[in-house]
């Protein structure tokens, strides 16, 4: 293989023959506290290789599916309506071609370019949202297309009952309130996942995964760190039940590893992709 | 207001109508490792606007009640009793301005200034004290005033039985005999706080948190990180119990935000006074 | 003084009173390669008490003076036109009260709002910029609102001749050729400053400083470092000649302060605004 | 004594008198990932003076055990097998001399050398390993000698069910495979480690801990961060059953304390070492 | 192009059309202070894409030649004559082939494999060496391949009156004895280089270029900072003249750019690297 | 030797032979900004193993002269005049054995114990003083004994016109008009350093120099950053000329090493300590 192709670890299959297909979303336009969330797909490319492609939680190997990494989306800056498009046009023609993605943030916001495309072809799809923040808020200093609004943003495209939240510990009151009627939000932690589970089923489920839903000691390397999250053991929990499900596309986002000299945060967010690709396929 | 007015997020009350102060003590003199504390309290007001008003875990918000934030106190450099006077003196105003007071450190010798107004007002006054480190040094290089003697110095103040220690994890051995005739020490965690709560109900409480209590995965950011702490779910869990008591006044200390590039220190701190706060008044 | 406000060293008169405006733009939403830029003003007011309020440059003291800090404009995240729109309001409203202003950045975007406000005022005006680039592209990733095409921009609403630009060091071919028919462009260094202000005098002028004109040693602080900068004295050897004009406006802009961990950029920030606020005035 | 000599705290015996030595192994010649692990014993001992002589865990100070710190080996680079032989010759004369030795890495080939001078002297030794990675490597590009072979070098000295391994969370799957017939190797914590200890009593034991086995958000300082490890308190709590077994040497590894600018890792290997001087003395 | 390809930017054409390669040894095995180059190639190429194509120093453009970009060779951990011999092979063969070539290091080792093959080649080659150190060392350690004898050891291969050094400021005193003899040292500055250039015209000669010849202040991310340095200007004045001389092969070495957080040391090197690529073609 | 003695490189005579002492004073209890320079002395000792005991610039080895290095003074916290109390006592022994010595800071504020030992011994003394600042206030926040007053309270030592003050660039204003009376206070530069060594040929004098003197972008590790200094080869150029003076005593301070992650400012300060012994000697 060509000495300069960097993809994710084992991630290079071809397109045509591949069953899922890994893509860079390095979006942070809206980020409202520390941004950098953009060199994100890249880090997790570069540090890959610092993990193995052999998951001993459940004993599977990456040579053993077939992903294609279809690298970075060439976003612009400034232009938050294009960069949305562009990430809902990628994801249609994934979806067009029977590819499963996982796509690799970048902000949250990025997630709703992603859905568009995945409640069109889907119509009955439920999304599972993991993060530290209830993301539902109206409006972001008049904007409402934010990483703060991207969860109200969904429930527009998916109506009430099929956002399952976890691990939400930050937001505004009316944000909870608004969550009390019309999503099934989870407090602090992942209790409730497994039934979640059990509920969702043989439904197209749309995975999202803002790791700043890990506390901040496991994951420092983020926009808005949140004290009080869940541990990786419990994500890594949780993301083993993942082969239950009908997970069609999936984002992993928010990592900003610039605040993180340390590396442990791209090295976690490395090690959760590798363990999401090995559950969805 | 203002643009250029900068308090901790949500206390902007005037003086007059606040039930409670929020002020800075930035000594740092007496650190005896690494110091930096003098820049928690800017850190902890500069950052507050990363986090939120709301608390979903006591369901209140600060703007449910009337704080002051009073800034922080002009300290000289080099000249302990006289910070230590300063110290006194402001709290004291309070005391008789009949505010609850929340100082934010600092090193935790400026607890000792704080004490010296509190228990002259209350002399029947409690002390819950949250550290890694027990404090009861008699002296330290040959200096009585230290904030690794803070509490022995305190004990002068309350006499025996009056300190609840928790958490705590280093110190000399005679240290910790001494503990055994005077305070009353739990070593390692807050097991015990609640039976603590349940007997100083109705009682006048200053509640002294050094946050180096913490883990340094959750709290890397202090002068002296110690292993083996309570998690911030575990802090946070004795924190909600707080409203049970008569706290009549409370410091947070020893953030030395210049240790912790990724900022999930003060991020935390943050959090914490929040709660705090909510829970105190 | 309330204890929490805080302006930028010196600058605490009132607006009524004031001759100029300090006031920071921190939008960083169209910087292509690492943003932060955001953190600039709030660095620079927070720093600004590391340095005294006397130049032993110009034998002036900030005390001597009269200005305003009006703070940090409320810009919201994703919208590059409304921030122009925002940015263009406020500067012409300090205009129409005769106030010259300092613009803290925030990216370089920024000046072009101030500028279109300027360039109603002052039909007439021309531009010096010190930059380590051009910023004359067309476009970049499709828009044409970036902070690399920012006095492309400028240029559009002064025509030929008027921008004056020092200290450029990169960019691409077609730019450089560009600036030899529409601006006077100096590679590399501020060669000719003392020309192009014999040349200036008595005309008004905007003044827009990239701080990455300075040598990344200097000056490590911003999202593009462009080595082969000036020197810190160099460019203040230059600053001091500005008296000699009629600066209506300038800008201070690109610093993003968390790529620095050691603070010598923010540091140099500050001194570079004291010099010149002495210097307009 | 003499201001200039720094030993590890509390281990200023003479090397006549001592019953243990602590000695630095600083080499990092095959990390394959990120260095720095040379600079681990220096760190280690720079920084355990901002710990405590006296564990409040065990009731027992150093100051009432006799330990001689040897300082570091005076290692080349770049010839491995050099490098090894230098650590046998050394930890052979400790041996000779009926020294216990506490041997602080350094990278974690390291171990090698020692255990080929301690399996000569206790042909029927059994090696605990707390580990992160399986290190049963057969090579790395094409080298037998690697940080990630040490395991499968150490097997052939000590042959099938006398290596225990805990903690392991990474590895290629034919390392895991290797495992279950020649080794005695638990995945992902320290259960089944008073098993063990109950099994080894009596018998005399090499204890090889790679820091690495503590969660990133303990101990980020390392070359190869690997989420999803135990929490100090559990590690702790598998250190305060040393005592029950007769640990004829030992050694700490893997602390690379530059990418770590909070310092929290190299002070829990600090307090890790005081223990385990504490536990098998 | 593939998205997923990564190349030092502008270095995109196919090896057979291409009339220079860059390639990278990514080998730090025998730094002797603070490891890390490994990771400087990968640097290099990753952050290429923040600086132009375009060079307004010599007015030619990166797209105006005709490079491969070969990527890193893929060297083991430990054996350091392993690693010369691969990089002797794989210099030898772009020779053969009939392509100049960029050797981005990794350490300065990496000089004396690539020396080999070009000598080979060459038998009268001059080399260019700037550098703050002499590396004229016998051995380091015991060992006589080490960055600190590189030049010893390639003078070995050349003779005397072969070495032209540059910048030089660091070295034993029988280091700075050895060159009056046997090679061409200039200490501390590259004043003298114009006259080297002239004498070397038209013969073949090989440029050796380790990063610390410049000040730290400008390159700060390196193994063995030594102030007193030549700035990025001088640096880059030297670089200019390379095209008056039939430079064969080069390399550009000694970046550690973990030790520059700002990051302004690998954006030096890229500058660096695409004017001697402008140059050499 | 020890393995764990740690002198500065080179600095290993003993007491009695030698005729220089290097010695610590870890205090940095008055800084007004960021303070950390306590330790300056042992990461000055620690990285002088970067340095080689050869210097090219004068052609002297620190094995040629006889140094013994004493150590860091065990200086207490917050107690400012008993720690001026014991470098006083210190120093005076050393005067009284006849050692000339240089005192590695620590802030600034060290230089007045130092001083007062050494008028009293050479009651004509001159002092050379490279500063940023002037230190010439009269008290901060009330303290006469600060690191910004350290030059008003030698001067009550020595007198008019025995202090020579170079490279200041930062004071109020009232400090500049005091020196323009009764010290010799050169601004910006080192201008006008030989005339003065001409000036105290002969004379007994003191050398204090505070690092941050340098620019800092080639000294960024200190607490008070101040553009616009002196490059590394201009007070290279100064300290050269030291040997023509009768320098009884000099200090070195400012550095806070845990400000410069990269490291520069330490390595400078190692190789101006190299220097400015082998000038003194």
């Amino acid at each position: 293989m060509n000495k300069n192709v960097h993809t994710f670890i084992g991630c290079d299959a071809d397109y045509d023959e591949a069953d899922a297909v890994v893509f860079g979303a390095p979006f942070d336009g809206t980020t409202s506290f520390r941004p950098g969330t953009r060199f994100g797909p890249a880090a997790i490319r570069g540090e890959s290789f610092g993990i193995e492609t052999y998951s001993p939680y459940c004993d599977r190997d990456l040579t053993d599916v077939k992903v294609f990494d279809g690298g970075d989306l060439d976003l612009p800056f400034g232009n938050t309506e294009r960069v949305l498009k562009m990430i809902e046009d990628y994801a249609a023609g994934l979806i067009a071609d029977k590819k499963r993605f996982i796509m690799l943030g970048g902000e949250h916001l990025v997630t709703l370019g992603a859905m568009r495309a995945a409640v069109r072809a889907y119509p009955d799809l439920h999304v599972i949202h993991f993060d530290a923040h209830t993301d539902l808020r109206d409006e972001y200093i008049g904007e409402e297309l934010s990483h703060s609004t991207v969860m109200k943003q969904v429930w527009k495209l998916t109506g009430d009952g099929r956002i399952h939240q976890f691990g939400i510990r930050s937001g505004e009151k009316y944000e909870f309130e608004f969550a009390k009627e019309h999503t099934k939000l989870h407090k602090f932690d992942l209790d409730g996942f497994s039934g979640a589970v059990e509920e969702l089923r043989g439904k197209p489920v749309y995975f999202s995964l803002d790791l700043d839903v890990l506390d901040p000691s496991a994951f420092p390397g983020t926009g808005t760190p949140e004290a009080g999250g869940v541990s990786f053991k419990e994500l890594m929990g949780a993301i083993l039940m993942l082969n239950r499900l009908n997970i069609v596309a999936c984002d992993i986002n928010e990592l900003s590893p610039h605040y993180d000299q340390s590396g442990i945060s791209t090295a976690a967010a490395c090690k959760i992709t590798r363990e999401i690709i090995l559950q969805i396929l």
